[in-house]
């Protein structure tokens, strides 16, 4: 880094809650041009971390109702004066290739409400750079005051471990289903579930939520309680997006839960953590960035690993000549 | 790396089955220090990846019979003349501390079988260390020509996630357990394994181990199976270490699942994919390492990740400052 630029102005406007600045700060973190990297972080740090948000994570397979249930949700938390942005998370982004009207249109009244802030998924990419982007997005979410960050992801598995890697909170939403429709859920999704929420539990399909809902409580009692767990945690709890059924005492849950974390320091904890880790990975990615940067080492790392993954040369053997190169670049 | 040291001989010995050049080599790969990183990536590199062992991990919290398991199971094993690796993973190497006594008293007859070698773990680390020379030592058994690599795991959650990134196959030892006295699996792990077994399903206990691995069945059918998994994968099974009983079915399912993985290509991919993360992982370690090198660089990063664990420096920022002072060391 050579001569910062000045963000100070774009920094000021976003922490007094100007929307077009935010969204205009999130393409900047969006853009993988150096210059533009070089602005984003130092946006990021005339920000400053001050303010916090409450992150949640939510989860759920196509056909859960995950809009509807954001859009209902997310109502009822602006109607309680709470602000609340609401982050789309989709490296395989074949829905809508990151089209504003995409996420907009699936949650209307909630893209209309002054007190909400809706960001669709920018096209796909490698996760890396969505993990980056995501989390750069939700830091400047914090900077413009938001409450509540929801980050919603597709349950596509890879996309939840690293949007869990920077959340207070991770809620799994599924939907009702018996026998030979379960397995529903994709390994490691339901590890990382702080709370597990049956959506559509209305109509005729209450009693199989009912039951869904008690599959996935036996479930949860076979895993050991983490320290950052109280007592109960985590619980399957049965929600309607469509009656509201369930939306207030999920709140409830969540915020109880997050209350907890911070009165016994493990809300503290857990981002410091998230932090020096994305410090670690900050380093590699910014690593492989300069390779990337000059043609020569470019193709000289694609070459390495090639014969890293065929086996012909060992990890670290790569490594050495990677940063060798460096060296010489 | 300048000139990079011959390890020729010391690789010839490990390929010809010298067990005691595979002990000194282990110990190489274990070391922190430069000159022998720099001896350790050469040996590697001399020995090639052409043979290839079946890479189990093994996971169990304390009290569920893991030794008697694997003194049990490796005999069979080595009964049938196939060459039986353990390696031992425990970064809070509170247990043993490493010493060699430590393990190799808890598998008696195992350790003296000439078919087996057992290597226990070294004193305690950082993780990423753990993980380095776990993988390289892993390596050396392959290149030693072993059929199977057993790494045993303690069960705290950390280890294990490390250990799957390394394995073919990854299997949870579980005690039997009613009511109450369930949770006993650490969250995540779960999640890794290919294959529950139920340990100790013996006199009294038999009942109790057949409702607990109904609970885990239960419990596995509400995951979605992965590509990588045929029909029916994973199982829950039942096992006396202490009888017998259920080894040898325990065996015909992990071959089984090897078997399909490798015809259907997912063995080779996952090793792949394992190798690039390698890769990566070294890209950082080797940086670190280099930082590390300098103390006042060292100090620096140090320094660095109080500032991003206090929230006062943005992870972006902290490793473009890392880089840079690595550009002036």
């Amino acid at each position: 880094m050579t001569n910062t630029p000045d963000m100070t102005e774009l920094a000021d406007k976003i922490r007094a809650g100007d929307r077009r600045a935010l969204a205009r700060a999130i393409t900047l973190v969006e853009s993988a041009r150096a210059d533009h990297r070089q602005q984003a972080t130092a946006l990021l740090q005339a920000l400053g971390r001050d303010r916090q948000a409450l992150r949640i994570g939510l989860s759920g397979t196509p056909g859960v109702g995950k809009s509807t249930f954001i859009e209902a949700f997310g109502l009822m938390l602006t109607g309680q004066g709470k602000r609340v942005a609401v982050l789309a998370v989709d490296p395989s982004s074949a829905r809508t290739g990151g089209s504003i009207l995409g996420d907009k249109t699936r949650m209307e009244q909630l893209s209309r409400d002054p007190r909400a802030f809706i960001r669709p998924s920018p096209s796909q990419s490698q996760m890396g750079g969505v993990a980056r982007r995501t989390r750069e997005a939700v830091a400047l979410c914090e900077a413009a005051g938001f409450d509540v960050v929801l980050i919603e992801t597709v349950g596509v598995g890879q996309s939840e471990t690293m949007v869990s890697g920077m959340v207070d909170l991770f809620v799994l939403l599924i939907a009702p289903a018996g026998g030979d429709e379960l397995q529903g859920v994709k390994r490691g999704i339901m590890e990382m579930a702080d709370l597990i929420l049956v959506n559509k539990a209305d109509g005729d399909l209450k009693p199989t939520a009912r039951r869904t809902q008690a599959d996935y409580a036996g479930a949860l009692r076979l895993l050991r309680r983490r320290p950052q767990d109280p007592e109960g945690i985590p619980k399957a709890l049965c929600v309607s997006a469509v009656t509201g059924e369930g939306l207030a005492t999920a709140w409830d849950e969540i915020a109880g839960l997050a209350a907890w974390r911070q009165t016994q320091g493990h809300w503290d904890n857990t981002r410091a953590e998230q932090a020096l880790g994305w410090f670690a990975e900050e380093v590699r990615l910014q690593l492989m960035a300069r390779l990337a940067a000059d043609p020569a080492l470019k193709g000289g790392v694609r070459a390495l690993e090639q014969e890293v993954a065929e086996g012909r040369l060992s990890p670290a053997a790569a490594a050495a000549r990677a940063l060798g190169a460096l060296d010489q670049g």
